[in-house]
């Protein structure tokens, strides 16, 4: 019996019909489903394919053992995580070694900023791993401004809203065009970098890009200072057009 | 009578199923298909969708004046596109003031370095414009290396080629992980910049991402001074991971 194959795909930024045309099929066909979620949530990768499963498929959660309990750089966050993703990884890889495939199912882009990474690192070369590209939920949230995000030779930065202001300061006054992931609760340490760096003023907030709910507002009438978790920030980029 | 609209149709980064579901549906009930070419040569997004056109959709291409005939800070470019840009507005328009829908092919993702922004920007107000983002070329080309481009907190910087040496060894020094688009003829130079920025050993060169001839090379080891017009270049950030 040959090995099964785990395939990393990319859903896109939220609505179904935005996961692409190879991913839907792959999908379709599928007799195990796997997906992250927070404990005692749905899971969003879960809940953009609602209805699309095949019926019989097994399904297998994979719970976080910690998302906001522990900060990040605690070492016990990585132990916790680390943990994890191998208990993630023993239990796909014995699914392939068995014949089954397994698609596990990703937000966005399987290799931008996606937890899907750190099983791809530890299952590759051990049984055989596709990965099928998406749209970015960072594409969805330009999309949903209205507005091109980079023309001409404009430069775009991308940084998790995560770092330090100083580092997103820096990031934002060497780029033209700049988006800002994952910045939740981190919302007024971007404020201040975008005003330090002079960008105050073109920066536009956009909540669940491409899902119920979108909304597109510029930051500074944002009354917040917390997004939600699918919220990105941007700035366009002004360069050269004919 | 009422208007139809234009729509901006993402088909991702060449391989046909690579577009989205929705993209799909579009194009597969279009009646009108709009394109740019380079004047003489088939057209890199109407390739994509070869034998997905229904029979009987009118086609319109629209060939570019000029490519690289003129450099681009030669005033002349500039009026050549804008007269270019501004007839085929005329023509969508007319079009869909006339009540007929029209797609239109892009590459990648329409807000995202393409053509397609220089329309969007005259139609929109006029007629009813609706844009379909799509798979970036980026993302077959960090998929393709088979390495994700960003973890953790990494800063992904994308810079077109084109820039001066200086502004584009700045932007990789910035940076975690690095794209760089468009560069063609301007292989050398990124050389250099990588080389003054420490990271030349660290970069690939993908060719025809996600088409036939899809190549992945350590740009190293990459022996020409050209590159074609579909390449990227690529250093994958090595951010924090558990």
């Amino acid at each position: 019996m040959s090995a099964g194959k785990v395939y990393g795909l990319g859903l896109g930024p939220g609505a179904a019909d935005l996961m692409s045309v190879r991913a839907d099929r792959i999908l379709r066909a599928a007799t195990h489903v796997a997906y992250f979620r927070k404990a005692g949530h749905a899971g969003q990768a879960r809940q953009i394919v609602e209805g699309l499963i095949p019926a019989g498929a097994r399904e297998h959660p994979m719970d976080y053992p910690v998302t906001t309990e522990i900060p990040f750089d605690d070492p016990r966050y990585n132990q916790a995580l680390s943990a994890f993703y191998a208990e993630c990884t023993a239990r796909l890889a014995a699914l392939a070694e068995g014949g089954a495939d397994i698609v596990v199912l990703c937000e966005g882009d399987p290799f931008f900023y996606g937890s899907f990474m750190h099983l791809y690192t530890r299952l590759a070369g051990r049984v055989p791993v596709e990965v099928v590209p998406g749209i970015t939920g960072m594409s969805a949230a330009w999309t949903a401004t209205g507005a091109p995000i980079t023309w001409g030779d404009d430069i775009l930065t991308v940084l998790p809203g995560t770092l330090p202001e100083q580092a997103l300061t820096d990031g934002i006054r060497a780029a033209d065009a700049i988006v800002v992931m994952k910045m939740g609760r981190h919302l007024p340490r971007l404020r201040r970098a975008l005003a330090a760096a002079g960008r105050a003023g073109d920066a536009f907030l956009v909540e669940y890009a491409a899902m119920p709910g979108q909304r597109v507002t510029r930051l500074a009438d944002y009354p917040d200072d917390t997004a939600p978790y699918f919220s990105i920030a941007l700035v366009h980029g002004q360069g050269r057009r004919p």
